[in-house]
């Protein structure tokens, strides 16, 4: 099968590397073997991939020494426990700092192989596979890599850029409506961040997205990453601009801990947590109404859920936001709105607004 | 008590941190205040350091939000498992990104503080106070942290660089002689890998030196860190010449793997090893037999073993080190030495030498 991408560049020094967008990738070896430096190589993937897309990636890796680790598949298994279950295989087949790791599979499988990759031996290199629409456009890019603990989600970890991403969106023929949706979350949340255009383009073509056009999908994926490596190359390690890649994220996490990993998938929690922060955003005085309604529009074309709508009481949420990574001294940071796609952080909103959002979205 | 110190400059770039080394540094808040940024303090030590100095240190905190984590004290227990222990502190307190953790202790503490300290929210800062002679010369200074898997020693970790390291060779006074003399180890090394006038300096003074003169101990601590930091800031992540701080560390993690964490003190194993690294550069036709026995009545003035002695067979031991991070291709990478105080990396060695070195010592 042909192969056709795009290449987007990540500009980080001597840490840049290429991420591939395009159709029958993983049925080229091309986009693999200039990035793999060593022999010996591992994929990292899990249970619902391997079946689908194992066997491609291995009849690309022939010339190497390969290994194969296969994770159970849900968020509940991001834990450190998975992760040793990595480190376990990596020693065992005795591999060096030379070896590169191969996430293949969703944003759980590439937030974990790229954390053993950054611990192993003290960094090794890998490279992400993303094969969900949310890993895709998010977390394969950009070098967050970590873990949830009981206690938070994504508490541990390590910034570990990998040495290229490889996107076939082939890869989501066979991903469920339910996971296609909470992709999308990510996607819209580039519009309301920063890109007024994207977001106008979204609205009109939601609907041929979600019927999988391959050139719209190409066209999302794209601008998604484009934007993603630019702020990215910006602030490599969130002092400033990254953060605002947290939008709807403080609020979903506190969503996600809550009722506990795999009762919302993230994607939906954040699509919630975004309305949230749109809602906040209209409480202290900078959004509209009309604004507002668009966005749960576009989350409801996208058949994302625009409430809590399970048992959780307001202490418990604003308890689990407070432990977001992205508290200073007990005060939780929000991504907020100005305007859509004009995102600020804040510390100064009014927390009777902020009490006010929670109030209407649990009850 | 009155303060004393003198202040190496480890040059990293923006990672640039100072090393302090004197006397009553314990009881000066100034050389921990400059480097403590936000209101959260994490002590991390062991059960048998925080009833000597844990109250020291945290009267010098006071302003602080200052939590308390004790580990169990021994490289055995330098897990991931213990690791996390840390972490479910760090979140139980609600501790935050702008939080410091202080490594109380030797090198297993710093090891697993580093290693806490890079991965917690993705890296907080951390200050080392090695309490150990091993630790103040070796492990707290370059920013390696990890912990131990049970197929290989440092098999997890990152390179995490410290805010400072404030070394107060008061507290060698509650160390016992068997720790001393491991210690002592590693400042040997520096003389043999690169520098021949401190180890003549060694050879005249170790009398003294093992007399724990204080003086001649502050003078030994400070050209170990010096030549340490130098080295680290030419190749802070060991691509080249960083590597020759491993001089008898292939050995000697093979020894401990195969006898089991805590028979042989890190130490000790590492003396054994360099004696072993000289040995092979003696067969190998560099070193004189006159150095090789240098180095064993320098390594018997410091009291540290010069054999194995322990029931333990050439293939056990080969296996073990051929599992070490320096091993490339299959290959086991050695620092040999040229002669004493010139050290080089070799994969080239004869293999017939390196199983005559190993029957030598095993027999």
């Amino acid at each position: 099968m042909a192969s056709a991408s795009k290449t987007l560049h990540l500009d980080l020094g001597d840490k840049s590397y290429p991420i591939y967008i395009g159709t029958g990738l993983l049925s080229d070896k091309n986009y693999f073997d200039q990035h793999i430096h060593g022999k010996q190589v591992m994929i990292v993937t899990n249970t619902t991939v391997a079946p689908l897309y194992l066997q491609s990636v291995c009849e690309l890796l022939d010339e190497y020494q390969v290994e194969i680790t296969i994770l159970p598949d849900g968020e509940q298994y991001k834990t450190l426990e998975t992760v040793n279950t990595i480190f376990d295989a990596l020693l065992s087949a005795k591999f060096e700092r030379s070896a590169t790791l191969i996430a293949l599979g969703g944003g759980v499988v590439g937030d974990m192989t790229g954390f053993a990759a950054a611990s192993y031996q003290r960094g090794v290199n890998f490279i992400q596979i993303p094969t969900t629409l949310l890993s895709q456009v998010d977390s394969s890019v950009g070098g967050k890599t970590g873990v949830n603990h009981e206690l938070g989600k994504n508490m541990i970890g390590a910034f570990h850029q990998p040495k290229a991403v490889v996107i076939d969106v082939n890869t989501l023929d066979t991903l469920d409506q339910r996971e296609f949706s909470a992709g999308m979350a990510e996607v819209i949340k580039y519009g309301l961040i920063g890109n007024a255009d994207f977001l106008h383009d979204l609205e009109v073509n939601m609907h041929g997205l979600m019927q999988r056009d391959v050139s719209l999908v190409i066209d999302a994926v794209y601008r998604s990453c484009e934007d993603k490596a630019r702020i990215v190359a910006e602030d490599e390690f969130e002092a400033g601009k990254r953060a605002l890649l947290n939008l709807g994220h403080t609020f979903g996490h506190g969503i996600e801990n809550t009722l506990g990993y795999g009762t919302y998938l993230h994607g939906e929690a954040v699509a919630v947590g975004m309305l949230m922060a749109a809602k906040l955003s209209e409480l202290e005085g900078d959004l509209t109404a009309y604004c507002v309604d668009r966005v749960v529009r576009l989350l409801g074309q996208a058949n994302l859920p625009c409430d809590i709508n399970k048992e959780i009481t307001e202490a418990e949420l604003l308890e689990a936001m407070s432990l977001d990574k992205k508290t200073i001294d007990g005060n939780i940071r929000l991504v907020l709105l100005h305007k859509l796609g004009d995102a600020y952080l804040s510390q100064d909103y009014s927390h009777d607004n902020l009490g006010q959002v929670v109030r209407d979205f649990i009850s």
